[in-house]
C-alpha cells in the first residue's frame, strides 16, 4: 500500500539516505556531502529552504520528492521546482515515482503556482518521453549555467 | 555613476516595467501578465518569494536582477538562482549587467550558498562566452522540463 506524506524533521536521516542513493545512482556518490544537520537546519526550521514528500510502501519510507518554490516574473506567481525524485530500486515499477511527481503537481496548484519544473538528463529518453506523456514540455532552447566552489568565491571578489 | 542597491516595495512599478521590457526583448510581451500587486505581494511581504537588486545610473533605475534561493541537496546548502537580468538598451555597454551579475555572486557567498545558477538561450553565443569567461559552466546534459497552464491543472487532478 502506497502512501505519500509531507516529511517531518524526524525524516531527516531517511531523506539523507535517499539523497545519497540518488547520488550513487548518478555515479557521483562523493558529491553528496550534505549532512543530517544541514537538512534539519535548512528544511525544518522557521523559513524552510526546501520541502519534501515521502513515499511509504506498507509503512516503510521507500522514496522521496524534494522541492522548493521558484518564481515566474512573467506570470507574477511562484512555481514548484522539483530538485530530487528517487525511489529505491527494489520498489520501482509500482508507480511510486509517478505518484510523487503528481503529488507535487497538486501542491503546485494548491499554492496557485503558475508552473511546475524540473530537469532531466538529456540522454534519458524513457524519462523524457514519460514526462512528455504527462504534459511536460522540453525547454530545449534554455541552457542551464552554474558557478560554484572556487569560481563562485572568485566571482564574488570581483564585485 | 553606477550604484547597485536592494529593491524596496516602492520599486515594484519600476521592476514591473523592467520585467515587461525583458519580455519585449525576448519577443514575448504578451506573456508578461504579472501586475504591480503580484510583485508587492510576492516580493515584499513577510516571506518574500523573490529578491531583487536595482542598478541606478546617476540616480535613475536602469536595470535589475531578480533572484530567489534554490537548494542543493548534494551540498546541503541553498543556492542563488538568477531569474531575470535586464538593462534598458540605452544604458548598455557600461558594465551594468556585469555589475548586477557580480552583485548576486556576492549575495550567494554572503548567504553561504553552494552555487549560483541561471539559464541562457542556447543560441546566445556571446552571452554564453561572457558567462564562461566569468567561471560559469554549461550544464549541457541537463534539459529543463516544464508543465504549466491547463496541462498543470490536468496533472494535479490525476493524483
Amino acid at each position: 500500500m502506497l502512501e505519500i506524506r509531507a516529511a517531518q524533521s524526524e525524516d531527516a536521516g531517511t531523506i539523507l539516505k535517499l539523497i545519497q542513493g540518488l547520488a550513487e545512482y548518478e555515479h557521483a556518490p562523493r558529491e553528496a556531502v550534505a549532512t543530517e544537520e544541514d537538512l534539519l537546519r535548512d528544511g525544518f526550521g522557521k523559513e524552510p529552504k526546501f520541502h519534501c514528500v515521502i513515499a511509504e510502501w506498507d509503512g516503510e519510507a521507500v522514496g522521496f520528492a524534494l522541492y522548493f518554490f521558484n518564481y515566474s516574473t512573467w506570470k507574477g506567481r511562484p512555481g514548484v521546482f522539483l530538485e530530487d525524485l528517487f525511489v529505491w530500486p527494489e520498489y520501482r515499477g509500482k508507480g511510486i515515482g509517478k505518484a510523487l511527481l503528481l503529488e507535487l503537481a497538486k501542491i503546485a496548484v494548491a499554492n496557485k503556482c503558475g508552473r511546475y519544473e524540473w530537469q532531466v538528463l538529456d540522454w534519458n529518453t524513457p524519462a523524457i518521453e514519460f514526462y512528455e506523456g504527462l504534459g511536460a514540455k522540453r525547454m530545449k532552447e534554455w541552457l542551464p549555467m552554474r558557478v560554484e566552489g572556487d569560481a563562485l568565491m572568485e566571482l564574488a571578489k570581483k564585485s
